[in-house]
Formats: C-alpha cells, structure tokens, sequence
C-alpha cells in the first residue's frame, strides 16, 4: 500500500458521477417507455437485458416457501438474530408527535406519521446481499410503512437469489418483484399493471438505477445516490498490524472503486500495515478486486499527532470511520464527520455491516459531512397542523396583515383580514 | 372559477418539470465556469445576468445596519415576532442522542450533530420574501448550524432588497453574498475565492437554480425541489364564501402557475365561491396573475360526502390544506396527506405563512405524500457509534462471519475473525 506523511487535507479523491447524456436519455426512453406501455416494456426489457422470458412479475407464495425452508437452518437463525438487533436499535429511533399549545387555546402539532409504500431496489446476482435487504426494509417496517416492495432482476432461470427471498421474508416482506434496471424504478415510480407505484424508492443498484432514481426524484421521494464504500482507520502504536491488514482489505474487496484509508500516529504500524495488507491480499478470494482498490485508492498515511489525524479524518468524512488507538472513546468524542464509527479492536466494522443493530446503508464519497446513514426518519413524513382561535386570530392578524403587504401580497392580507368582515349573524 | 361534480381521483395536474436538456447543459457550463474561475465567473455572470458590475460580493456590516435602522420600526417588530414564534416551535424539534446499551458493556450510539456549513438561497427582486429568509434560516440556527449564508441576485444597482437584509439580521444571518442564479449555487456547492464552499443549499429558485441543485446534488445536500404553491380547501356549509375566495386568491397570487382548490360538499357554497372569486379578482392588484391561476388551475369540486372529499383531499396530497367544516378538528385527523393542515375560519394559510411558528417551507405537487416541510432534522445529522466488548464479540462472531461467507465476501469474515488470531502475549 502507498504510505505517505500526511499533509495538507486528504481527500477521497472519487468525483460524485453526474451520467452521461447517453445514458440519461437511455433512462430517460426506458421510463417513458414503461410509463406507455407498463408490464409489456418491463417484460420487454427483462428479456433483453437479464435474458428471463417471464409470464408474471410477481414471486410466489411458494417460491418464498421454497426458498425459505430449503435455507441453511442456521443460516436462517443467523440471520433472524441479525433482524431481531437491527429492529431493537431501530425501535428507539421512532418518534413523537409534538403538541405545541399557544396562548388562547390555539395551538401547533406536528404530527409524524409513516410513509404508505415504499419500494426497495435489491441488485442481483452477486451483488444481491441479504444483509442489505435488511437493512433497508426494517427501518421501513419499524416507521409503521404499510407496504414494502422489493424489485429485484432475476437471473436467466427467471429466478432471485434465496438468499434475498429468506431476507425478505424475515424482514416481513413478500410483495416481491422480478425486475430491475431503471425499468423497474420507472415501474416503482409511476406503476403499471402488475405493480402498484410507491411513494419512496431506497437501496443501492448500478448507473442506470442510479441515474433512474436521479429522474423520479420528484415524483416519488428516493434515498441517498450510494458511491462505492469507503473504510478509514485511525490507529496509533497499539494496534495490530494484523487486524488493521483484514479491516481494509474487507472493505477492498466490494468494488475496485473502494477506498480504503489508514491514518496513523506509527511509521512502524504504518509499514506492517503494508506488508500484512500484501500478505493477506495474496490469500483472499477476491483478491483481484481487492488489490485493484487497494491500488488506486488505498492509502496510508502518517501523521504527525493524533490532532492531526483526527483531522484527516474529518477531511475525508468517511463512510465507515474505525477507531484503533488508546482511549479510542474518547477519540471517537472527538470526531465531527463519519457516517458510523468502530471503537476497538473487537468492533470491525463488519459487526455493524451485518449484526450490532446499526444501519449499514451510509453516506459516501465525503457526504458524511452533511447526510446520515438510513433511519426510521427517512420513512416518517411530518405534517404541521396549525389551529387559531377566534381571540388568537384578533390579537395577531394586523401583524400578518402588514407582513403580507411588506412583500405585496396584498391577497394574503384580505385572507386573514376577511374573518372581520361583517357577517351579520355568524357563528 | 370552474365547478364540477367530484368523480373518482383528481390530481393538480401540473408535471414534474425534469429540465429540458439545452439548460441542463448550460446549467452545467455555468457550474464547471464557477469551479474553474471562480469569482471571476460569478462576477461576470453578475454583469451579464443582473446587469450589476459589482467589485465585492460580500454584503457589508454597514450596508446591513443601514438597511435595519431604516426599515419602518412596527414591520422589524413584527418580523422579530415573527422570528421568535418560529425559533420557539422549531425549538421542539431538537433531537437527543439515542445510548443504546447491549450486553457484556458493549453499546451502540446513535449521534446527532448539527451540519457545519449551509447556503441560503434567496431569489431577488419582487420575489424576494423576508418571510422566507426566516423560514429558512431560523431551523439551521435552531440546529445550531454554526455557518449560515444567504445568496441573493443584486439589482442593477448592485442592492440586495432591504427586507432581506432585514429578516437575515433578525434570524441571526450576516453573511450574505450579492449572486444569483445557477452560479451562486454552484459557488456554494464548490467554493471560490470570497465564498467558501457550504454542505447543504437550501431554498426556492427559478427553474435554472432548481436544475444546479439538482446537479450539485452529491457534492451538497439540498433541500426539495420546490415547484409552484397551491392550497385546498375542504368545506361545508357552515363556510362562508368570502372567506374561502379570499384564501383560494391567497395562493393564486402567487404566481400563474399556483393551483387553489376548493373541495365541498355543499353546492351553494360552491356557487357563491365561484362568484365571489370573480368579484374579489377584480379588486386585486396581482389581478392579472391570480385570474391566470385560478382559469388554469382553479377547480371548486362537489363531493357527495365528507368522506369523499376526504379522500380527494388525500389523492391531492397539497401543500396547504385548510379545514373549514363543522368539527374540523376531528376532520385534520382523518387527513393522510398534506404539507400543513389550518383548521377552521380563524387558521387561514398566512397564519402559517408569516407568523404562527409553523414552517411555510412545504412539499408541493403532491409530495406531502412522502416528504415533510422543512424543519430542524433537514440541518442535523446522525453517526452510529458500536462499541462490542471481546466478550461481545467472542459470542457473536462466530455468527458475523457465517453471515458474510454467506454473502461471499471472505475478506468480512476474515477481519472479524482476526481478533482472534494468536497475538502473544498481547492487549
């Protein structure tokens, strides 16, 4: 790995991908194209792009069954045990609605209530985690969401991945779909025949999906566009070499475009790092994906003082931040931007990528500064509710009335000066 | 206005604009402009586009004081009660750290931290609101935003309106750049020499600014994209019509593409609406927009029942509803779907508008279906925080790395094993 002494700010070096103009108008024929004709284009683009000629989008009853009691039993505990913390940690997010009464029995609310349906895009083949199915659709379950969905491509056989039905099902969802790409956010966003629109669209794909939700935005809500995931460690002199080697090689190996950062106080950690990183890519099954990560956006850097790696941290705002060092607490107290952080040599971050109870699906690419990871907020919506008295409204219009006009709205005004008008005998 | 019998759904039918692709493009030269030359392309944008040749962007101390001690003293009364009123509401919206204790000491976290850094956008000329520079700026303090920017266009005399400057000093705001347009969003989002780079741009813009956040997206959060206002109304008979065409007016002032609907279940009224709208338009000064309005997106519709026109309203999902029904409290309750409910005569919009604490930043264009007017959380953020414990971990990993191998990625179940590889005589 590069090892470098840290200078100046740090970055990530990935610039956010804005899609090309061919493959926005490629989107954007694809959603038009399913708001025309529905079923028929997404059976259409099924065909061609994931070669499964299918006669219904829908899975089964059955094929969840299937899927289900065919499932490594252990596995399937596993992953319940998964559900179950996710869900706990979930559970405290919930929230209140707030009463705020005002002076003559006038009032504001708040009042917070769950979206009514929400679509969950689960990439295939490979790249189809169960983990992910989780993580998505309980905080969705959990804010009291009635409907969740998922779409999902299927594999030539027409089939989804077992594991993704098991997940699925364990989360409480079985309105699962066959079907991906942009074609199936089109569906999701403005339904067809066979699916039902929703109003909020989540979970990772490829560009197209991408950029598809990038075009429905607006029309339903969506959640973060995902970069390739990042991992940052800072360590000082305490660490093992060891740990730290698998902890970025954990992260290499999803995608070449991973990143994999060490900020640390030891030139002598600084280079076991390197050499442990070399020693265990060699034995790693995806060791070319890993290595070709490790290569364009791994690094290594010293620094000078903890402050100052602290701060790299802070530049970076990294997705995943671990904390290897003394008093990594209190160190962990200290940072300001990181989607979730790992305190200690027994928290890698593969605890929260599968099992603490936190929520996996974090902002990337820097945007630690000013996003969060996945919540139960993303799937409440708030509505105010405002409610004036008779006395109230006396006391307070000539003030909304010469506010309006301030900004010569003098409709405004009339409104709320129209409940003076003489109304003769009136309630 | 037009009158007609409620059927089955009713929309606002106005579409989503996505941008056609000749401002994309030059919203995006205007961007790679600014983050190429910085303020030299602010400042020729300025000229070219505002007419303004300016030799500073920054507003100064003195240029804001001057605007405050001569502004007339009853309207700074009235927008700093104004302000209080919304900091007092939007001070129930601050969030708590969630401590999540687990077993064997171990814990997850759930931080809540404000953004650093966020951009203000207000437009210039007639459509420059200090309402809405409170309303923007007051729940980023409240947050506790330690950096809030305006950016407004200058007239040709290279002025910022009084009233802005006004309210931004009342929400607490001195930093305040004289740009506009597609280039002061992408000042925002990028940095230049006088303006340094925030992480989330909020408020309304023309249709070019809209299409740069929407490209600046990634780099900076933002807020929704807003399209044009619109209201509906749900009343019976015990309304009276005045009232309502004044409220229906209230919103057609807006601009020619604002939508106001009445829902009713009471023909008279549904008459006497209608022609006292024509009456009050002829009195109106912004009569020439509201008529455009309310020809194009006026509807008054009859329903058979409440419940009906309960359920059109929920099809609507507006941006404001108002409620003037006998017990239209227990009417609010039965509503899913709106930005912000006013109930009864005494409750019209620019109670909300101007004064009642409430935020008048709401979802248009039906996205009350899944979003929420802007409120306090749009400024913080939250960080997971795990801490597992070696007992912790020894119990679970085990499970954490079938988990991974599950998802065949190796180099997970390796990092969580490798705490368990033989490290000596060790910590």
């Amino acid at each position: 790995m590069k090892i470098a002494k840290l200078s100046n700010t740090v970055s990530l070096e990935r610039s956010v991908e804005q899609g090309n103009m061919d493959h926005i108008i490629t989107v954007r024929e694809v959603i038009e194209n399913v708001r025309k004709n529905g079923d028929e284009a997404l059976y259409d683009y099924t065909e061609k792009w994931d070669g499964a000629k299918l006669t219904s989008l829908k899975v089964t009853k059955d094929e969840i069954e299937e899927a289900f009691s065919s499932f490594n039993p252990q596995l399937v505990q596993d992953l319940e045990e998964a559900a179950a913390n996710i869900r706990a940690f979930h559970l405290q997010q919930a929230r209140q609605q707030i009463d705020f009464p005002l002076e003559h029995n006038s009032y504001i609310k708040y009042k917070i209530s769950p979206l009514e349906a929400v679509g969950l895009y689960v990439p295939g083949g490979t790249a189809a985690y169960p983990s992910s199915v989780l993580m998505n659709a309980i905080p969705a379950v959990v804010a009291g969401v009635k409907r969740v969905v998922i779409v999902s491509p299927p594999s030539k056989e027409g089939k989804l991945p077992a594991s993704v039905l098991v997940a699925a099902r364990i989360a409480g969802i079985t309105e699962i779909y066959k079907v991906g790409g942009a074609q199936a956010i089109a569906a999701l966003a403005y339904g067809t025949e066979s699916i039902v629109a929703v109003d909020k669209i989540t979970g990772p794909g490829n560009s197209y999906v991408a950029l598809a939700k990038r075009e429905v935005f607006g029309k339903v809500a969506i959640d973060m566009i995902a970069g390739p995931s990042e991992i940052a460690v800072i360590a000082d002199q305490t660490a093992y070499a060891d740990e730290l080697a698998s902890d970025l090689l954990a992260q290499a190996e999803h995608d070449r475009f991973a990143s994999s950062v060490l900020v640390t106080t030891s030139e002598e950690l600084a280079n076991e790092v390197s050499e442990e990183v070399e020693k265990q890519l060699k034995k790693l099954p995806r060791e070319a994906i890993a290595r070709a990560s490790i290569e364009n956006f791994g690094h290594i850097y010293i620094a000078e003082s903890l402050d100052q790696a602290i701060g790299a941290i802070d530049d970076l705002a990294p997705e995943h931040l671990e904390i290897m060092t003394e008093n990594a607490e209190a160190v962990s107290q200290q940072i300001k931007h990181a989607g979730a952080i790992f305190i200690g040599r027994f928290s890698s971050e593969p605890v929260g990528d599968y099992f603490a109870g936190t929520n996996h699906v974090l902002p990337t690419n820097s945007t630690a500064r000013f996003s969060s990871g996945l919540c139960v907020d993303d799937f409440l919506k708030k509505t105010s509710i405002v409610y004036y008295s008779e006395e109230m409204w006396k006391e307070q219009y000539p003030k909304i009335a010469r506010l309006a006009r301030l900004e010569q709205l003098e409709g405004h005004a009339r409104s709320v000066e129209s409940r003076s008008w003489d109304k003769g005998d009136s309630n």
